[in-house]
């Protein structure tokens, strides 16, 4: 089972490990190289892709095409929107979830068949009369 | 009704728009003065405060005392937890949810009355077998 991770910040760092320890393959894409030392170093099966993940080659590179799961995890919604879509429709990965901070947006995926974690939601529906 | 948000990135900027909506006054707080550019430039009632939210000052500045809901969302996980808890503890606020990016981080919470919003738990659970 292969997961690939797009984004290797706080929350893509802790997926890395979670799935890590699942036993899944998994490739993790971030632009920033330094993004990987968040890593524990003695993961087992990750391939760490340095580069900007709205190109495709870069996403070919990171087995996104064999991927069972993707979860696209960077702190741009736009680049979120596009790796998440592409990754469902281009690639068909068939489980796919995808982080967004502005729940404006969150109709995009009216008729996309992509998990939507919005953070900004989850939090006002907390505390809703 | 006041509403403090600590944190003016993609989802506080998203939460100071809501809470706008819904009529509430709002402080929101940044380190980075830059950060409320993101803001609409059309809000009512909306105290903009910038400097390092982990400073009792700040903290004061913003109101915090009279605040109905506290929303902790900026980047950092470390900051959130601090905050969070002077928030509910020093200041008393009723309300108050956390953003946290590492779910290990979560059981800190276990006996404080904080909401814990992990995106990342969420995208987990989204594919549990």
């Amino acid at each position: 089972m292969r997961a690939v991770i797009i984004g290797c910040g706080e929350t893509g760092s802790y997926l890395v490990n979670e799935y890590s320890k699942k036993g899944y393959n998994i490739s993790v894409v971030d632009k920033d190289e330094r993004a990987f030392d968040k890593l524990p170093h003695n993961l087992n099966g990750v391939i760490k892709v340095v580069g900007d993940a709205t190109d495709m080659g870069v996403l070919q590179h990171s087995f996104l095409a064999s991927a069972d799961i993707a979860l696209v995890v960077t702190g741009d919604d736009d680049v979120n929107i596009m790796i998440s879509q592409i990754a469902r429709k281009y690639f068909n990965v068939k489980n796919v979830a995808v982080m967004i901070s502005n729940a404006e947006k969150i109709p995009i995926f009216k008729d996309i068949d992509v998990k939507v974690i919005c953070p900004a939601e989850m939090i006002i529906s907390q505390f809703k009369e």
